[in-house]
């Protein structure tokens, strides 16, 4: 018999609110409220965040908490995003440019790679971004010195 | 001949980064850091917040912010992104369900359906989403008393 209701199963449910456009605030009704700004405006308030951001420490969270469940919190590890926003050419507008990048301590090359493989493969944001012609994962060495 | 450096061409760059998984913090360098908390944690702390939460604020905020620019401001308009972790049945893990509800001040439901379509063409987040098939895009009438 099909289970539908454990088919459907929801762990978790959270929602967020913009009114303001990309100019004032956005927030999580009881939750976390963040000022935002336009980054191309002269007058960026270098206080307020951005989507580019946002969306920068929603993944390099969901990766590296991904990646801490593989490697059972018995190593460290870190998630890099960096976004650029482009001009969107023969579509106009713009689009985001995004680029993971996975360290893990006392792993070589290809055993960081196969877990940056299997992290992407995981991570419920990393399926939202797959099928996206602009996302990348990449690996590096792990910076031991770099700050918590 | 080929313009390949105006085809690249890079409005704002940002990045953040996670070194802690999915409790601890995540930080812009030189900006926003948040605590981030795992909510299906019996001990989930209420006042962290999580890769569903920033991918709803940075969602809302870019899909809002681009149907401000399509109205060109002069209609109060608002976005809320509600996220569901569910299991994901087939491929284990879980996986994000992710919907924008628009809503427009003082146009009917045909028209704000048509402005939804437009933002979600146009604003850089929906592009990165558009090939989830965990994604959706709906609407509901503005309602002017909610908080700003």
């Amino acid at each position: 018999m099909y289970n539908y209701s454990r088919r459907m199963n929801t762990r978790y449910r959270t929602s967020a609110v913009n009114r303001d456009g990309g100019t004032g605030s956005a927030g999580v009704p009881g939750g976390l409220t963040v000022r935002v700004a336009n980054p191309l405006d002269p007058d960026f308030d270098r206080g307020a965040t951005n989507p580019e951001q946002l969306l920068a420490l929603a993944w390099s969270t969901c990766l590296n908490a991904t990646a801490q469940a593989i490697v059972r919190g018995r190593r460290r590890t870190a998630v890099r995003v960096d976004v650029e926003m482009r001009d969107a050419e023969g579509r106009g507008g713009y689009e985001f440019h995004v680029a993971a990048t996975l360290s893990a301590e006392g792993l070589d090359a290809r055993a960081t790679e196969e877990l940056a493989d299997a992290a992407h493969q995981r991570c419920p944001v990393s399926r939202l971004l797959h099928a996206a012609t602009t996302v990348t994962v990449r690996t590096e060495p792990f910076d031991a010195d770099a700050g918590s």
